[in-house]
């Protein structure tokens, strides 16, 4: 792999990531395919709307349809049709909120299958051979992902855990193939998290990520902390916001200085009418566009604005039309695209405090400031 | 509009509807988009398939999102995006099926929404104001879609209160704009059927469709009774066999000499994971096709059968994902409408025999007779 920072704009980078299987053009945000499928999009529509990389769900996979089936296939890229880089994460998050009666040992977690009630083991090592047999192109490390609120203590044993995996992880996954990222974990305490992130720069990964955040914590923390962490990160590897997040949010981050992300926010607002538009928020849900034969955004250049009126989309909704899903999804995901496009393109002009101020202008919301906290967020 | 016949073999017609909105070549399959999109199907998608024309539904659409919504966009092509022709059903059909507390006069139906409970009335004049409001390059006319099974006595009111609102939708259309059809009733009675035919050719329609079929009664009467019907409909106009049916079906009704038809099964079975292929049907839900690496069907070129397994439209099947039912649909689709480029194209060469023949070869069926029965059907 190669990482080139290009520009540079205060804190944020314009970067290029090469991969064996393509380019990923940086800040960039990664569509979420849990099941090995970004819902109701054709990987087709992913590639034309410019996203570089995704993301799938180990957890899900293994479960559904099982990582053999998937193995069968030579991994996830054939079997779901995306032929570029694929990211997974390991599992960890998931086993964490999603598993029925957890177990957990210093080997693993040993959890019930909330499909079939299967007993399942998920721990570093398995978790770094689920991803190898799904082929991913970026693997994370099995993490303890620490919940919202925690005791600084309870926060402490997580990270520690999740240290003492990534070590493990880091050997089981050798050289490769793929590359193999970290995750900082210790909740919304800054010297935790600095002690996790000095653990896994000791250990040595092929770039670094933030997990266990936007999960409840005030927004102003978590901006804060990813500030703050950003900084301290190494400049020379890629940085990623695991699970992060609205418009707004992804904004903050690359002025904060992180490079990758991702979410299932704009898919999963799309099937529930939460549309992303240049002045904010349409939910086209409300009654009030059951006539309206504007176009949705009509700053948008995608079909779904082109093609079609508030009212149709309105109509797509009430009926529970699958149509409407599609085209409401492609449309939020063609504004995250845009979105980021935009963000590169003004940290390359060097005008990214601009482009923000522009972000909020249309949408009438002031740009925030970027807190410098040097000795850490409050 | 004009309707050419290109090309005969027995009874089978090659033909060409054109109309202002675009040309339909026959015997032709209109997917069917009841409420206003064709589901899970982008309307481009329809046409790289070969679709010409669609078909939408008065009922649904006059109570979802209602008449005056569609009419504020010009019309349905402008709300759906399909600058094709579409043929609207009268509402007649669902009148009867789904309306709550019908009370039938010599005037139309007053019934509840299934929708909202709210008390709606539809009869001739009405129906044929609704279906200008949606702009339909073909109208039909308002009948009550006779069931079964009935008495003799109950297929004759039916039929003749059909042929009485029959009248009544001539008059209402006048001269158009777009085309009006006649619809054949009289249930599984010959007679009664060529008594509501000569009644329609005494009025004078653009095309006359034979309603009421395949609602329960034998296959083999459908066809022998279709095959009566079409040796008595005009030749220099365009035969419509409503709301049939399967592949079989299909290639039955065209030996028979119908042109056009419409049906919800490729659509829906395909969300129920019920597959056409050149083999026969693949129910895609069957365990068996978990761990298959193979395509759908390897006759098909489709991209649903280029670029996936049976595997992940197996696991897509079982984890409820949206791109299943889009992948299907597709894939249904193209079938149907490969299955009438054949038969169009069979009987250019004049051997419709020999295709219908290794149609159901492929699927180790033997070939039915045409049975001529030229007193009607037993």
């Amino acid at each position: 792999m190669r990482f080139e920072v290009l520009a540079c704009a205060g804190a944020a980078r314009r970067a290029r990531l090469t991969l064996s299987r393509g380019r990923v053009e940086t800040p960039a945000f990664l569509p979420v395919g849990t099941q090995a499928t970004v819902k109701a999009m054709a990987t087709e529509e992913l590639a034309g709307l410019g996203a570089e990389m995704v993301l799938c769900n180990t957890f899900h996979l293994m479960l559904r349809p099982g990582t053999e089936v998937i193995a069968a296939h030579g991994g996830l890229h054939r079997f779901m049709n995306w032929p570029g880089p694929i990211l997974t994460d390991s599992g960890g998050y998931q086993v964490f909120s999603l598993g029925a009666l957890r177990t957990i040992t210093p080997d693993g977690v040993l959890f019930r299958s909330p499909i079939n009630g299967d007993r399942v083991f998920l721990g570093p090592e398995r978790a770094i051979k689920v991803q190898r047999a799904l082929a991913a192109d970026i693997a994370m490390v099995f993490d303890d992902c620490t919940p919202y609120p925690v005791t600084e203590a309870e926060a402490r044993i997580s990270m520690e855990r999740s240290l003492a995996w990534a070590v493990r992880c880091r050997a089981a996954h050798g050289s490769g193939p793929g590359l193999l990222f970290g995750i900082v974990q210790g909740g919304v305490f800054p010297h935790l998290r600095e002690r996790s992130l000095a653990g896994l720069l000791q250990i040595g990964f092929d770039g670094y990520a933030l997990g266990g955040l936007s999960v409840g914590e005030p927004k102003a923390d978590m901006l804060d902390l990813v500030g703050h962490l950003a900084e301290r990160m190494p400049a020379e590897r890629p940085r990623y916001l695991m699970g992060v997040g609205t418009p707004e949010d992804l904004v903050e981050a690359v002025r904060r200085g992180m490079d990758l992300f991702d979410c299932v926010l704009p898919t999963r607002n799309a099937r529930n009418g939460h549309l992303y538009t240049s002045r904010g928020v349409v939910r086209i849900r409300n009654s009030r566009y059951r006539n309206d034969t504007a176009p949705l955004d009509e700053d948008c250049p995608c079909p779904t604005c082109r093609d079609y009126s508030r009212a149709y989309l309105h109509h797509l909704d009430r009926a529970g039309e699958i149509l409407g899903a599609r085209l409401q999804s492609y449309h939020n995901l063609c504004y995250y695209q845009n979105l980021m496009r935009g963000l590169r393109s003004a940290i390359e002009t060097g005008d990214l405090d601009g482009y923000a101020a522009a972000f909020y202008a249309r949408r009438s919301q002031g740009t925030p400031p970027v807190r410098l906290c040097h000795n850490g967020p409050p």
